[in-house]
């Protein structure tokens, strides 16, 4: 049906409307306001030591909006409209400390089981530095998905909320 | 004045209402709820390099509400009623990352200009641990403001806000 549409729409000249085989890629929206939502965790990432120092080494803040926070604070799994955010900023050592340098990404996953059902039903996306226009993210079944799937029993997300 | 009160508070063998010499020391109330206030900066003092090793070693988070936000942001001076929180948590040396243990301290400051005239118009005070009573500091201007006066030209606060 899909290709019959694209092909259509190649015959009458349109710009065909359809997104085809991934509609997750792009769908997933900038999390404007993110920087204000409650932090749910921390870490600094500081050597190759770690396995995804070259992927996310340096200082990395992870939020959640309202409806994130209510699962990972009453346990469950995350309900429709459910987003983390994962700022990864530059760790810049200084006289002893990791402090917080530039942003190099912002990651996203968002949830919406209807449209994610092949990634848990997660969307994942990534912004490039403060750029909230920029998208880093190819495939997220497999540059997103494919570790986040080891989380299953936590509902596909890393990170657990200190009180 | 106060000392009649006190002097007569005696005599009537009464629970004396007036807090005599620092009305300021244990005057500032347990930050409720700021683990869900917006996130200022973060950073790990990891080292004895770092002159704050000794009393601040670890991972920590400052978290301010939202009077204290709208002067980050905005500039200009803090308003009465400002809160910085600064949340000391151990960090976590493992596998090449520091992430976060056990909270150390909870340490506040809270602009009352009349009520903390001697500390640059804010009260200071640290809670032990998860406790939200234990309190930490003995002397503000000696423990918290002795340092903190030097940053007189940002009203006192060490931390900048980023976007």
């Amino acid at each position: 049906m899909k290709r019959r549409l694209v092909l259509l729409c190649l015959a009458l000249g349109l710009i065909c409307p359809v997104r085809a085989a991934s509609p997750e890629t792009s769908a997933v929206a900038y999390p404007a306001g993110y920087r204000k939502w409650p932090l749910v965790k921390s870490m600094v990432i500081y050597s190759d030591k770690h396995p995804l120092f070259g992927q996310f080494g340096g200082l990395h803040h992870v939020y959640a909006n309202a409806e994130a926070l209510k699962a990972l604070t009453k346990g469950g799994t995350f309900p429709d409209g459910s987003v983390l955010v994962f700022d990864l900023l530059e760790a810049k050592d200084e006289n002893g400390a990791y402090g917080e340098g530039a942003r190099k990404l912002v990651a996203v996953m968002a949830k919406d089981r209807a449209r994610f059902k092949a990634t848990g039903g997660w969307g994942f996306e990534a912004f490039k530095g403060d750029s909230e226009t920029e998208r880093l993210v190819k495939d997220p079944a497999k540059d997103c998905f494919g570790c986040h799937q080891q989380q299953k029993d936590n509902d596909f997300a890393f990170s657990g909320y200190k009180p």
